[in-house]
């Protein structure tokens, strides 16, 4: 499965703050930037799972302009003028707009675009693989495909898909016509949607050939349009984000969720099985998912020692300094340590740190 | 009530290791040198509460060889021969005879003795003067007397003292002749003797004259009036602990509880009124409940700044470095921060500190 595909470009989002693993997460070290399973960062891991399936120079990275000189740290493997700064921050849509035009400023214009964020983790990084071959594939017959994620609890904070016709087998993969899009649901809706067994999780990895992609922008994203096909008569380049700005300065902030994926008549889904070991890293509860490697596991990390009594489901998380760390009857927590804070949460309920976040920003406190 | 009485001898046992207040206390930190509740330690409180009562140059201090020089520092305004340095830790009762001897070798014959530990809190130090001055009588009158505490739940945790007789009143209070001592009981033992009201809890805080002392020693602890009636025939001296091991080698070790207070037929308790806001901070659940100034509390010490979010009784104690803590969820929990550790406990299980000290200890690591 290590073909390699010579007109597939991987783009990559990677301007998020991420301040839902926050205190490890701040607007200067957004989530993308943290190592928190390997000695990668969530970015270069995600750099690290297109090895092969395409050549370097290929991968397109989205980012905003604050971050693009440390991503390009991080990637010294890509040419740094693929690392694209947007003018401004106006949504995944421009961002995948921007490098549409990147391709046309190249002369590239027979090209596949594949949509991923910077952010996510995968375990199996060979079944993602083929997993982007068949979306590929899927994509050069002319639809608007997103990867579906088989789901294996009812979630309530993701978006479902819900899969129609069967369009055909790709790489050994099932690739079906999208019924419809649906925002996050409210617990019983979600059981209902795992019980029926033809809905999937909307994890924002898109893929298209870039003439569908200008079609499906020409018809349901009119301003986006306008201000790709301007820069490209007036030859301004991504290499000059700011000369872009005035075009972004117009634009309404637009995903392609909304703006595209639930508009377009050629949505196509490619269901992702559970063996992809996929996660958001969307909040502290999934780290301590992701890195208990038993049911019910205490996992510290950063310690020198530690001695654990009669707790489960507990993550201590220490980023400052190592320390022996001790734990008697702390079931079901989230603690993180860094040089300048501490979060102690409940298990379930870090989805909350935001609103930390927020009071913070509010007050005018630094630690954001 | 700020007599002063000026052969009142206060003798303060402050030898003890301390391991209940892991992290925070070490075998090079003792509790009763950690500065809890204001920039005073423990101990400093201890000498603080006596200010007044008995001229400075009364106040002796009993301590192991270590710990000797960092106590002299901590109260310079006690002479330096008053802090003495066992000659091996042989329990409460040696030590009490430590000091007894210190007064004999002074020519101080006439003297009443009140033992006190060094790492108790007390809300009210006018009322516990009171107290003094009235343990001071009864002694006088002849009487071992011990200080019991007016119990205000029922623990576990505590020795009880079961209130005979009434003796007479003593500056304003009740004094009465014990009739038994009775070991930390389980708890329906222990509602019982809180519904019956007749028992209060034993603080280890005793007071006798001299004469009484020496006849109680003879009687109940014949190898310790054997080695004190060596030292002061040899001449040997508190000044040289060192000289004095010989005689210490033979000893059993003792308490008070058990080698006088339970074996004497002259016992006498003082109740204090629980206005006393007595506590032995025997635990980080104890320092929960004195720090929080109202019901189910969240105490955050040593941040720079707080977010508390919907948690309850929680104590959060950062001793390494000012950070902001937030808490989401975080009901019943102590959370202790040292340079070198970290302790996540349930709350009503910090007595179980111990155990992690005892892990650490047989695993020779050095965090102890």
């Amino acid at each position: 499965m290590s073909r390699k595909i010579p007109d597939l470009y991987p783009v990559i989002l990677a301007g998020g703050g991420g301040t839902r693993l926050w205190p490890l997460s701040r607007k200067k070290r957004p989530k993308q930037a943290l190592a928190l399973f390997n000695e990668r960062t969530l970015f270069q891991n995600t750099l690290a799972r297109l090895w092969g399936l395409v050549p370097p120079e290929n991968v397109l990275v989205v980012t905003v302009e604050e971050q693009a000189p440390l991503l390009r740290e991080q990637a010294p493997g890509l040419p740094a003028e693929n690392v694209l700064a947007e003018p401004l921050p106006r949504g995944t849509a421009a961002a995948a707009g921007l490098a549409w035009l990147a391709l046309q400023e190249r002369g590239i214009h027979d090209a596949t675009l594949v949509i991923l964020p910077s952010d996510h983790y995968m375990a199996n990084p060979t079944l993602f693989q083929n997993l982007m071959q068949a979306a590929y594939q899927v994509a050069r017959q002319g639809f608007v495909v997103t990867l579906g994620i088989t789901p294996n609890y009812p979630a309530t904070g993701y978006g479902y898909i819900q899969m129609g016709e069967l369009l055909g087998t790709f790489e050994g993969m099932p690739a079906y016509r999208v019924v419809r899009f649906k925002e996050k649901p409210d617990l019983e809706t979600a059981k209902a949607m795992l019980a029926r067994g033809d809905h999937v999780w909307n994890a924002g990895i898109f893929a298209w050939t870039a003439a569908v992609f200008w079609e499906e922008v020409r018809q349901h994203l009119p301003p986006l349009a306008r201000a790709l096909q301007t820069a490209l008569e007036k030859g301004l380049t991504t290499r000059e984000p700011r000369a872009l700005r005035p075009l972004w300065e117009s634009l309404p902030e637009e995903t392609i969720d909304y703006g595209i994926m639930e508009k377009t008549r050629r949505a196509a889904v490619l269901p992702a099985p559970r063996e992809l070991g996929w996660s958001d890293v969307g909040s502290w509860d999934a780290i301590l998912d992701l890195l208990a490697r038993e049911p019910n596991q205490a996992v510290v990390v950063g310690s020198t020692d530690q001695i654990v009594l009669d707790s489960q489901n507990l993550l201590v998380y220490l980023d400052d300094r190592p320390r022996v760390v001790a734990a008697i009857d702390a079931d079901d927590l989230i603690l993180v340590v860094t040089d300048d804070a501490l979060l102690v949460c409940r298990r379930g309920k870090s989805q909350r740190v935001r609103e930390v976040v927020r009071i913070l920003k509010r007050q005018g406190k630094p630690w954001v």
